[in-house]
């Protein structure tokens, strides 16, 4: 079986990117960009879903930079009922149980600001999603003083208590 | 490894087939059948589910058709906890959010009544779902006039507001 | 405070009746209203919701006696951010995690076919629902005989295992 | 029983208040002030909740107006296990699915930026929430031009497709 890694289109890595698996794409598309309109103030955001008949990658959204590159790597991905979501002032903290808790939604392969790499296998039928490349692998454990930095970091970030 | 794409038996592709990874299969099965017989009214369905001590595939449902196919489906993909569930009278924005909340659901790989192919790898241990084949690769972006189309389609399909 | 029972109209007690509290009538009434299309296929159904400036009881729906009834019942209770939800063909387990999981939504209220009254307290600001009395008080537990009985029941209405 | 209606204090109605029912209030009242940091980027929040023994307002946030408004509006309250949530760059549809979905919430009263009055019963015992008056109380039906009106409202704050 032909394997492929597409890598997803980020400029600069400034997107939040969000891909996973639904169904229903004629409605689910626009669904869960208003769905998302819901999730966080003034958000900008993008939703494209391909469907397998007729062969389309559909797409919505509210800002033409991330509706231009979501329709991209969803054709890029090009495996039926899947979608990526683009964020620009959102992060997937803010909108995951939103996209998850969706009525048309299976899963959610990936969510990252990080370069990203979709695993495609492609069968005679089609195309699949079978893994996602989400930045470079890891090395070896934190350390004790590792641990203590990213939780200051996480504090700095503005996750903390008064 | 070897890689297998498993073909979803599916007669007119006139079901809806949702293929999901759980556990605790001698309890689960009939329960997520137990489930869907709250989320729609007169469903009519069944439900499949792998498990690997005795290596069995369980069947439930309230349909001699739908019990054939999902447990024929589920044996195919062979893997171990894998559910299918089939259903007649429901789509699958009916009954995702139902599964997805069930206790014993992991996640759901794929929901669609497209032409589908399970993509199966199979280790010395068993086998493992990989990534789902939902209907044929999209080969471009829609156009605007697409788009009217498709929610005109939305609209005509009740989806729409008073 | 002056306490009130207001009654639910429902002819025959045919409809089912969802009342519950949530905010932002202007988006939530239609938006209920486009969730509970989603949880069951030709669901025949109204939503009517308060908002207190202007004072109005807002209505959606796709079917015109529901519509009319869900708004009498809303204006009824006048208690704002109310919502009122009256389907024909969906029963309360079929649409209340729906209902539940909007984001609008704080909670319910009552679901019920009952003969229904909703108590309204009346301050000078406006009005707040209290209490609901879902159908005639209980005066005693039931018996081994009866809850085999009603075990029996809830079979033979199809919530069984094959 | 003695009822009173408790006003909630919020000048100019410029802050979103949701109060609700919850337990374990030593622990809930910074984890739902940690759930709601995820919710919205740079939310400004404040979580004030009482607890019986002893009978303290718990209060934690990070916005010094906030967390002394909302530590003012429970203790006004004073019923044990209720907490008040306030907001100043967020919406209830932004945040009610995160306090619902915490682990220690029962429900939400009432999530509103109207005049609210919370309904308090005293018995020996202590203090209960009965209801709450979220704004002005509503005197007629929308008419199709005002059912347009709204419509046309909610499509100008965002609420639409491309």
């Amino acid at each position: 079986m032909k394997l492929e890694a597409v890598k997803i289109e980020n400029p600069d890595n400034k997107y939040q990117v969000i891909v996973g698996q639904a169904n229903f794409t004629i409605f689910t598309c626009d669904d869960i960009f208003k769905a998302l309109l819901t999730a966080v103030p003034g958000i900008k955001c993008a939703v494209a879903m391909n469907e397998a008949a007729p062969k389309l990658t559909r797409v919505t959204g509210n800002d033409e930079k991330l509706k231009e590159l979501a329709a991209k790597n969803a054709l890029a991905i090009a495996a039926s009922h899947v979608f990526v979501v683009m964020t620009e002032n959102a992060f997937p903290i803010n909108v995951l149980n939103t996209i998850k808790l969706h009525p048309a939604v299976c899963n959610i392969y990936v969510a990252s600001a990080n370069p990203i790499e979709i695993i495609v296998a492609e069968t005679e039928l089609g195309k699949a999603v079978v893994g996602t490349v989400d930045g470079t692998a890891v090395t070896r454990i934190e350390s004790e003083e590792e641990k203590r930095e990213r939780r200051e970091t996480v504090a700095k970030l503005g996750y903390k208590l008064d």
